[in-house]
């Protein structure tokens, strides 16, 4: 893929040599993003950050990505697109929105909504959650945080065995994460769910059919006993017509540090799309993993930004010139405090 | 006027020098508008934009042209005002809120509301629509996107033939069009609309006492055939007590290609003030019409961010100024792909 | 108090020593805030301004702040934390959320969840108001006030008399100025209030016991006839379980010319935590008061963007650089005009 220009629907518009040179960018934007150094190449652009959906974290890293970079962020969020009520098509709405900015990141709760917008789109447009379709930077950065986390561990990709649980049929991330990672070699897949809740057969075949294995199971402890990495996922109670059926699956492919301990190999990898939901009855993941240094939640949402960042600097063709427009930090870095 | 330091609440502060003054500092501001060249001469500055009432559209593109001059934006919008529902004064409100930033942008449901704001504002403000009564950079984007059509047709905005369709009784923005173009010479203003949403007498009276020439009727086809510029106007449902009323008018004064073939001469201007409804039983312009290069629906929202831009320039002094702090625009320009 | 990477979460954390070094720090700040100057220290920085529950001035007062230290500021506002709906911990949200920043703020509506808040976050957090608990940075802006308006009398904060008025068992502000005070010598503290809604038995023996003399009374008249600062707070109808006993003590503490100039000393100073409410019936500081120059209220809203940008500055350890990354204003400054 030319990145210079392009619009970011869909995982699909991925190869291997694609994730590859997004992933070579953004570690050259973590010290950024770290503050150690600051750049302010994109000075003077401005991102048009046009949330029709709410979603405070994605689009708090999407604007922060520019600012790291140097830009300005106008934006809109959910309840306001009054325009919309007052039947404008997507496409107009695009035609004028894309002349305030250089670069579009839009949430939108219809699926297929956001390459329509893009269509007519003056801008290029990021894709950053159209409804049950696409939401391909959460992807990237799921597969960017799997290659950082086996890094550390000596191994590559190749040969990754992954286990993921929960939700597999309405969550919109392990079907995108999943094509991304059909595009590696000699993966062992498990996935874990309850019958009505399992990966969609599309999903399971694309994988069957590039060579890797794939294990289908209930089974939670099992499951986990032989693998790289666990990726757990929250199970959307909105995603269900009736409410009282949710509740049946809460907590049933919950993980502690007990389990945690008794069946999965030393320095097994915890990863999970947050939010993760902490009430007393419906733990995901239990806070007792908090001290665990495997689990990778939070280093996930902190790659989020540098792969939005590298985003940026690929399609407006500036990742050369980052670090030619960077100094010193002047101020106080809390992270030399913590890291 | 003076520009300078100038609140901007009402079309009636404009003469012809006064427009000719914006319009030219807004042709210096085009490179800007089009990232063929950045300024930073704001830098530093703040634009308070403060929206008591949701408008995506206007709202990013009073906050981008302020970025596009290098300045920052703080902004508000809609249900949040919750100091006025504590009883607060709208004086209170300025006085406080002129503290925070060098200019203010502001939008409310009520008449009036934006000049008695601006009456105890320490900093100036611009009237981005008080509900029925003004929306002045609304009709200066439109004024000068009539000029710029007729210019490239070689023709000056004296001696214009314009057609006015729809809503005219309660559409703020024709009422403040006709006000500006009232200040030119020898135009023919063709008046199109239902009776009970005909133009209000006192417009048309004050530009038969500036000696132009005026026809009201209800012919849609007949009113379109030999004009420079046919200017559309939606139906707006919310003014109507009874919606089902609304449905009467909806579609009667509607323009497609066919009709256009039909009726204009060649290269006859279509205008609207966006948004336009696209449902299927209520186009006002259709679709069929968006690969007509006459239609300038999206050049007016284009010029609407360069007119703000000079406003910015003009009320804060560094009209002058803008080019001695500008460089070049370092990333991808996606409009050197279109245009 | 070290402030260099500081959480600022509570008024309890300052001794006399730190309000000196915040103050004297925001005397420096003043030709910023007042545009004489512009400083960029903070270039490249970002704020995280984090309002899970809507408060317009506070939020543009700490946005504003940011902006006029150079830095770039990225929100949140009310309704859309979808994410706390989903079950998610405070610690978590901490977690994700100072990824994007170098500095958060935050409101929130329940008393404790910044601190819990800030436990968790990588970055400095100041405490923007949570629920009935603190608001910090306002009380001591009034501090900082009451510091500023005695100057100009010749008179320090030691030996000061003061009066306050109005419901003063809800008050945060109240409470948390009274808390500063105390740090101070030989005050006089007139409470003045309905029984109902008298000061906490906490706060007056607090005075008592760092040596201050206390008047509880019920009478206006007398107590503001000879105190230096009448300080004026509003009666919050939400604080009541049943609206109509708000109604009862509505107007029975008010304030105006006339009451004024019949029972204060000349130059008593009139505060008040804004926002005032100017309905006819319900007025606490009526409008005749804003020509008296002893007026201070939109002075402390003044004050309070001072008083945020030396928090900034001495929290992120730049409050020595700020004038060496300086430069002149560029436009049109409006303060010039009315200053």
């Amino acid at each position: 893929m030319n990145f210079t220009g392009a619009h970011i629907l869909s995982i699909e518009q991925f190869d291997r040599d694609d994730t590859e040179k997004l992933f070579r960018t953004a570690d050259r934007m973590e010290p950024y993003a770290q503050r150690r150094r600051v750049t302010r190449v994109l000075e003077g652009a401005i991102l048009g950050n046009m949330f029709f959906e709410p979603s405070t974290r994605t689009r708090i890293s999407f604007g922060s990505a520019f600012n790291l970079l140097g830009g300005e962020v106008r934006e809109s969020v959910g309840a306001e697109s009054s325009s919309l009520v007052k039947g404008e098509s997507l496409r107009d709405t695009a035609r004028v929105l894309s002349g305030y900015s250089d670069l579009i990141c839009m949430r939108h709760p219809q699926a297929g909504s956001v390459a329509e917008f893009a269509s007519a789109s003056r801008v290029p447009v990021i894709n950053g959650g159209d409804g049950s379709n696409e939401h391909p930077s959460q992807a990237l950065l799921d597969l960017y945080t799997i290659e950082k986390e086996l890094q550390a561990r000596g191994r590559p990709i190749d040969g990754l065995r992954i286990a993921m649980i929960g939700d597999l049929r309405y969550g919109r991330t392990v079907h995108s994460l999943i094509t991304l990672l059909a595009l590696y070699r000699n993966l062992k897949v498990v996935l874990v769910s309850p019958p009505e809740l399992k990966m969609p057969e599309k999903y399971v075949e694309a994988l069957r059919t590039a060579g890797h294995q794939v294990l289908v199971t209930e089974n939670l402890e099992e499951s986990i006993s032989s693998v790289d990495i666990v990726y757990s996922t929250r199970i959307q109670e909105e995603r269900f017509q009736d409410r009282s059926q949710a509740d049946l699956y809460r907590g049933r492919f919950r993980l502690n540090q007990a389990i945690y301990t008794r069946h999965c190999e030393p320095n097994t990898v915890i990863m999970h799309p947050l939010p993760r939901d902490s009430r007393a009855e419906a733990n995901e993941l239990d806070a007792d993993l908090d001290s665990n240094p495997n689990l990778a939640i939070f280093r996930q949402t902190d790659n989020g930004l540098i792969v939005r960042m590298a985003l940026f600097a690929l399609i407006l063709d500036v990742d050369q010139l980052v670090d030619q427009y960077s100094g010193d930090v002047r101020w106080f870095n809390p992270r030399a405090r913590v890291l």
